[in-house]
């Protein structure tokens, strides 16, 4: 006997694969169905459009990554050395999407955002409250750092370097893109080191 | 009398102001000569095809922008002095396009990066070339830095810090058009002195 249909998902898991992978712009519902085996009622019947199916797919592959991040750093060792995890994980899903493709395809938010903030309010604002959370988790993260003794750093002063870290995060995933390498990104974890010291005076 | 047609000129302007607003895949070759005030004879005669185009905006636009980066970088003061001048400028057109638009358009070359560049190999490797001369004229500032005694770090070893600068930065016109908020890139100068002091130990 079939089971329940399971459509929803596959045309969420296609979004997934497609969007990760080509722009936006360039995917129509005509191929996510295809991709999803999935027929055009079947969408409509689940998405009112591709916006509301792009929304779903942002929602999914967050909820994914956060559990990913979660688990990192809820993983033994010191704090830095899960952060530094975290980051080597994160090169890693840049290395692995190159081993499939062909291609690094950089972060699916990053390129949402970049590709279609300024022109999708409901996109832009999800993809707002993402970053929001990625430089929470982080900011948690240097703050507890910080509580054991393992950071020396002002604790009012984490917010700054939190936001610092994902966005040279998101910066280096953008040149793994562009000069389609990923070892762009070995420089995160001394560049994160880097943007948790004290600020220099210019000369030193 | 009319002058000699300047519909080459018109075409790439009008590349440059759409590319900058929009997704590139969602800009046809009909909008962009209706945007030049050129008909579609006229744009082929000039362009095999919108690529080319585009790669003639890429080169208009970094030949524009490396001039006023040469230009700041040549303005009286200290080398730090200019960098964060250059770095102010680069926020005031963030601001100046948001007042024109509504919008954070974010720069054109991070824009195509993540939109095109695992889909498009001639963008692509235009696109690697400008971000290595970006990087290229951040090194150059930084080794005369080192070089008069303004700042104190291994001149050997300034590559790095060049390419997590413009890395930086580009992360943070990530934040402005995710945010839409052009302050995002206040932090740029304080990180960027971050990134070129000493790789700190994690616990100090």
């Amino acid at each position: 006997m079939p089971r329940t249909s399971n459509g929803r998902e596959r045309l969420v898991q296609a979004g997934v694969e497609l969007f990760s992978q080509r722009p936006y712009g360039s995917i129509g519902v005509a191929e996510l169905c295809a991709h999803a085996g999935v027929n055009k009622g079947s969408f409509y019947y689940f998405f009112p459009s591709k916006e509301a199916l792009a929304l779903a797919v942002i929602d999914h592959h967050w909820t994914w990554q956060q559990g990913v991040w979660a688990g990192i750093l809820d993983d033994p060792g010191t704090i830095l050395e899960r952060l530094r995890a975290l980051f080597a994980a994160t090169t890693k899903m840049q290395v692995d999407a190159r081993v499939g493709t062909g291609w690094v395809t950089g972060c699916l938010f990053g390129n949402l955002a970049l590709e279609v903030s300024s022109q999708n309010e409901p996109v832009r604002l999800r993809l707002e409250k993402i970053f929001d959370e990625q430089i929470d988790m982080i900011r948690s993260a240097l703050a507890a750092a910080v509580a054991s003794g393992e950071l020396d750093r002002p604790a009012d002063d984490v917010d700054g370097a939190a936001r610092a870290i994902v966005a040279q995060l998101e910066g280096l995933v953008l040149f793994a893109k562009v000069f389609n390498d990923p070892s762009q990104l070995d420089a995160l974890w001394q560049n994160s080191l880097r943007l948790l010291g004290p600020t220099p005076s210019p000369t030193r």
